[in-house]
């Protein structure tokens, strides 16, 4: 199979793993960092690789519309294309069309939508999904689904029922293009990395029943891995963790499991607790560069005029290099004057957080003191926050 | 005398040195990256120092407003403020009064100006400059000069009489002024560096009378070092060499020269043969924020499309992080995208371009090939350019 996998330690639910892809392996739990477009906005590759990024993100939504997926496979994948030696997945595009694209419309072809960029119509179809990843040739692949925003509605059950029915429909076309494409039979398409694998997704919103019938069907297809979708999207903490531990229990315990676009760093340590071993968010990156850091003592808004002469590293306990070398006065200098440097410094420690609680997470694992390294986790970052 | 400096070699008028600071030694003929607000755009301080930078410039002008020279030295001075270990230059606000500032007048007393933030007050005169420079603890500190535009107008020649004149006023009261906090005697301001040295300024335009005139007078009143101001400010380039050429050997030999806010390539070529030992200017780093890129082969414009599919690096010829990783292709991506990553990898090509010739002018000096160097320079920099 093209994705190894080997749990090594576990500790209740909780598992430390050994994921294998032909760029490399990857320990899990593991958090991806977000490249959209082929880079985490200022921060570069080698930074990323120093602060222990073991696999990135990347968006086959903007990917497809600039430069081009048939560009980046004639030079040779996005590996190549973007410089990044390491292992990459990529999401379908499903996500973006649905927050991004204008006017879009999905039926049982697809999604029709027009580009967000020069308004040009586009049809994302679980086979072009396929098609643009293999031309991409990101080591994980993933399935176009249908992701509904949390369903407040009345009729939210009957809504997720139906885009539940018709992501599995969707998932069985986007495995047999895949299966195609990896036999070489699909003319036009360049398959840039012949080891790549594809992760099925499970949907069904809120409701029990729905995720348990979407993850049974969707393990009969049969993939190399599967993910959770359609969580992070509304819903209150307590319902997302609800239905990740009714749900990870039902995909195979000797496959990663990806709970995608999740979350603080509460959501990973719960999340991990509950049989997860992949995890990607925008989080880090985002609201690095809005100036709002994670620290051992909770959310930091170097915005705040508090910290104008506060000579202070951004987290004492943090080693990652703008801890070492910026103070808080520094750094809200640099956001307030609208520096560039003020988003890689940012960033920078924001992800080197999020690595080393996933590195800590995987100790703590290992060590068989999981539960009350979850505890300890809850009381530090619980505290009263910097800036209340 | 606070600021060493040794002529180690020379060759023709051309000269290698080692100037000597409380931060540390800068070998000379050396190139400064501006960092106006206290970082250069797009580059960490640990990049700047991988690819050999070994002064900073940084600008009063922006300091001074935000976050303002009393916080900077509550906070230890400029170097522990953002962090900065070795050397740093300030210049003196003027010329940012004279470009940015909204509504400016000069009279004998300073420039008067108008935050270009805010709109609030101010007055610039040269004690202010000395003291803000005091507080900022720079190791080089410049005095406020009056920096004309080219003067095209038929009065051009009494204009700059009067400028240059002024300029020697101001140069006075602001080594006094330097003299004093110095001895520890103004109160209210903080040297941050006892070590701090002060440059004087020549003006005159381009009138050579008045250039020599001002070099006499600026050297009689005694500083650490001189500089040449107000040149690359719209006059032709041979006209510049002519002025540099003429006023360059009128300025103590043993003590280091400084060019100020030049140029291309050619013109630190051309300017260190004619005796300059210092330059700032902020070409390479505002150029590649617009995709421009100095290369051996001449600029290149990562924007133009040719570049869309182009798997070289940048400058083959260039052993950058950036050459070493990234296409044309993908810098064209970046660029095109919006990135902040195209300004950080473009700002790290162009310096190292800076700073590498400037490493190769003083192994060509060291040398004695000067003079072969600087033509091979002129060949190499005026073949047909990428992108004509």
């Amino acid at each position: 199979m093209s994705l190894g996998f080997t749990v090594t330690h576990a500790d209740g639910a909780a598992r430390c793993g050994r994921m294998t892809t032909p760029h490399g392996e990857v320990e899990t739990p593991a958090f991806m960092p977000v490249g959209t477009q082929g880079a985490v906005k200022g921060v570069t590759h080698r930074d990323l690789e120093s602060i222990g990024a073991q696999i990135l993100l990347s968006n086959t939504y903007h990917l497809y519309l600039r430069p081009g997926d048939d560009l980046i496979a004639r030079l040779g994948g996005l590996h190549k294309f973007i410089g990044w030696t390491r292992p990459i997945l990529t999401d379908s595009g499903g996500y973006q069309v649905f927050s991004l694209a204008e006017r879009h419309t999905i039926d049982e072809e697809g999604a029709h939508f027009r580009s967000h960029l020069d308004g040009a119509a586009h049809l994302l179809t679980p086979e072009k999904a396929a098609d643009i990843q293999a031309q991409l040739g990101s080591d994980i692949a993933m399935v176009l689904d249908e992701c509904l925003a949390h369903p407040a509605t009345a009729d939210g059950r009957a809504l997720a029922r139906r885009s539940m029915e018709r992501t599995l429909r969707w998932a069985r076309r986007a495995r047999e293009r895949f299966l195609a494409l990896r036999e070489g039979g699909v003319p036009g398409v360049v398959v840039c990395n012949r080891g790549q694998a594809q992760f099925g997704i499970v949907q069904g919103s809120i409701y029990p029943d729905l995720r348990e019938e979407s993850a049974r069907e969707t393990v009969a297809i049969g993939f190399e891995a599967y993910a959770i979708g359609g969580l992070s999207v509304g819903e209150p903490a307590d319902v997302m963790y609800d239905i990740v531990g009714r749900t990870a229990p039902l995909l195979p315990a000797d496959r990663p499991r990806y709970l995608m676009g999740t979350g603080t760093p509460l959501d990973l340590v719960e999340s991990v607790a509950r049989g997860i071993d992949l995890f990607d968010c925008v989080l880090p990156t985002r609201n690095a560069r809005n100036g709002q850091l994670f620290t051992s003592a909770g959310r930091l808004n170097i915005k705040n005029t508090r910290y104008a002469d506060d000579d202070r590293p951004p987290d004492p306990d943090c080693g990652c290099y703008t801890c070492r070398t910026c103070s808080r006065a520094y750094l809200r200098h640099l956001f307030a004057t609208g520096e560039i440097n003020a988003a890689t410094l940012n960033t920078l420690h924001n992800l080197t957080f999020y690595l080393d609680t996933l590195r800590r997470i995987r100790d703590a694992i290992t060590f068989r003191r999981f539960e009350s390294f979850r505890l300890a986790l809850h009381q530090s970052l619980s505290r009263q926050p910097h800036d209340s």
